[in-house]
């Protein structure tokens, strides 16, 4: 079986070469421990980070040996209690088509409420970043106008269609015309900005929000973000999300200071992350999942065919070329 | 009578011919108003933004008309219930000799519970920002190392002296060496930095924070605090007061983007105005009080004689000629 090493730390933008397929041999299981078949694997623009030396948020991959993310698994084999085999999982598990695991942090998914896919999207970690840092950092009250950037991706299309269901005015920017398009007709959104047409963002963003702008979802920083920052409003609320226009860098990026901005208008500024808020996904997973089922929030996947594409859809990602969760089917 | 009048609006660093000297008519007052003479006057940075066109959290100064801001004057005449003559009162109040008032807004304060120049400082507003914010944003526990910046001023230095009664350790950096021994041996913080001769804030900063910044009570914004911030802790509060050393810029200041580093490690800015906490002034006006008359908190103060030099005083700000509050005694 062949499983997926991380092969160099990528300087700037990862390449094919920095990863790695081993075939290493499919393991055994003993009392306590089950076997996994490997069937959706999530990729994320935070795995980058993990790539990198030095402590994070998270600890980094080890080179020479598996990476991992968010995946979906079949029981195929079982010697743990409460897993049978013909269960589905969902965890981080490692990049390899089979695992040995003793349970710890994989919960069961029923492949009957949603498509299985469905939990590394919109039921499982995008959807509950989206959830989790709109409710909580950004308080939305009806009536007001939240603008996501990087509005076409996973977590961006949920944000969008949440906020749209809490009543405010939302405001898309993304990287072309047919995302744009995307974003009103399959989304709702209410204005979309294709960034990469858009000459003087402030002034795009100003025509959007009439009203200015009270809450800011970013997943993406850089000049995007600077555009949208010269038209919050007073008490405007800013999710720092995520930052993939920054995630390449090679050398301190630099960019207008904001504090003055903060000040004038009292900004809450929070960077976000989903791990500090697991507490809260028992409360958050029966709502997502309600919605989906009225048929109220659309759940967006490309899905790459073939193990083997895993290095290229993650490179992909960084290329904007993902609509909504990019998810490779093993 | 005299009062100082916005001549210009200042670009860049403000001029002593921005401002300009008029004399003016004695006001009479009528029933319901009472007559003011100016005691004392607070020079503040703030001012700075105020001297520009253009909307802010306060409104802006008009051309050619009296500047205005905090300022402790005597009651010299009543027509007004509630207010005697020899009556002292603070508040937001015209630069003006003499002016009338109908009490909306101002505040008697009492000269025999402490020196009543200390009701623009450490009993007034700057007091109250430094309370306020530390504790409302910045929520710092027993242990935790605070990092104030700007830190021998009147904001910064009571900043400091709070923490230290709620039990952190407490750093500061200010720019000469005798406010850095002063912060020590007056205000009793526990490490401090001369940020004028230090070449590598970041390192000094990891040097006198052997755990990391907890909390950021940032006066200054720059470069300065672009060393704090590469030492902040996971879940860090920064309090983005002040951005002194900005607020002469013409153009866009520029400097390193801070999304990555919110994200890493869940940091919380947040731009604080004094204003929006009034509700809680009466609350934290006693617990400054109390402290004051106790000996637990040392309040500077650079006083400056005559009405003619307020706008030199207000120039030496930017220059960081002031130790604590500085105050211009009319």
């Amino acid at each position: 079986m062949k499983a997926i090493h991380l092969n160099n730390r990528p300087v700037g933008t990862p390449q094919l070469s920095d990863f790695k397929f081993e075939t290493e041999e499919q393991p055994h299981i003993t009392t306590g421990e089950m076997l996994l078949k490997a069937i959706y694997l999530s990729v994320d623009p935070y795995l980058r980070g993990r790539m990198n030396e030095g402590k994070s948020y998270i600890e980094p991959f080890e080179l020479n040996k598996a990476m991992s993310s968010g995946m979906i698994a079949e029981v195929v084999e079982s010697k743990l209690d409460g897993f049978s085999k013909g269960d589905f999982v969902s965890g981080m598990l490692e990049w390899k088509e089979y695992q040995a695991s003793n349970g710890e942090g994989l919960m069961k998914v029923d492949g009957s409420m949603a498509h299985l896919s469905a939990y590394l999207g919109v039921l499982g970690m995008t959807g509950l970043t989206a959830y989790m840092g709109l409710i909580e950092i950004g308080k939305p009250k009806a009536g007001e106008t939240v603008v996501v950037s990087g509005a076409a991706g996973a977590v961006g299309s949920v944000v969008g269609q949440i906020a749209k269901l809490l009543g405010c005015r939302v405001v898309g920017i993304a990287g072309t015309d047919e995302k744009v398009a995307q974003l009103k007709a399959e989304y709702g959104f209410d204005a979309a900005i294709n960034y990469k047409t858009t000459e003087n963002m402030s002034h795009a963003i100003a025509d959007a929000c009439p009203d200015g702008v009270d809450v800011y979802f970013d997943n993406v920083g850089g000049e995007v973000s600077d555009g949208v920052m010269l038209n919050v409003n007073r008490f405007a609320r800013i999710i720092v999300c995520g930052a993939i226009s920054l995630y390449n860098a090679t050398t301190m990026p630099m960019g207008p200071r904001v504090q003055p901005i903060l000040i004038k208008n009292s900004v809450l500024m929070q960077g976000f992350i989903i791990f500090n808020y697991m507490e809260k996904f028992a409360e958050a997973i029966p709502q997502l999942a309600q919605w989906l089922q009225e048929g109220k929030l659309t759940s967006t996947e490309t899905i790459v065919e073939g193990f083997e594409n895993t290095p290229q859809a993650f490179l992909d990602l960084f290329e904007g070329r993902n609509k909504g969760k990019m998810i490779v089917k093993i």
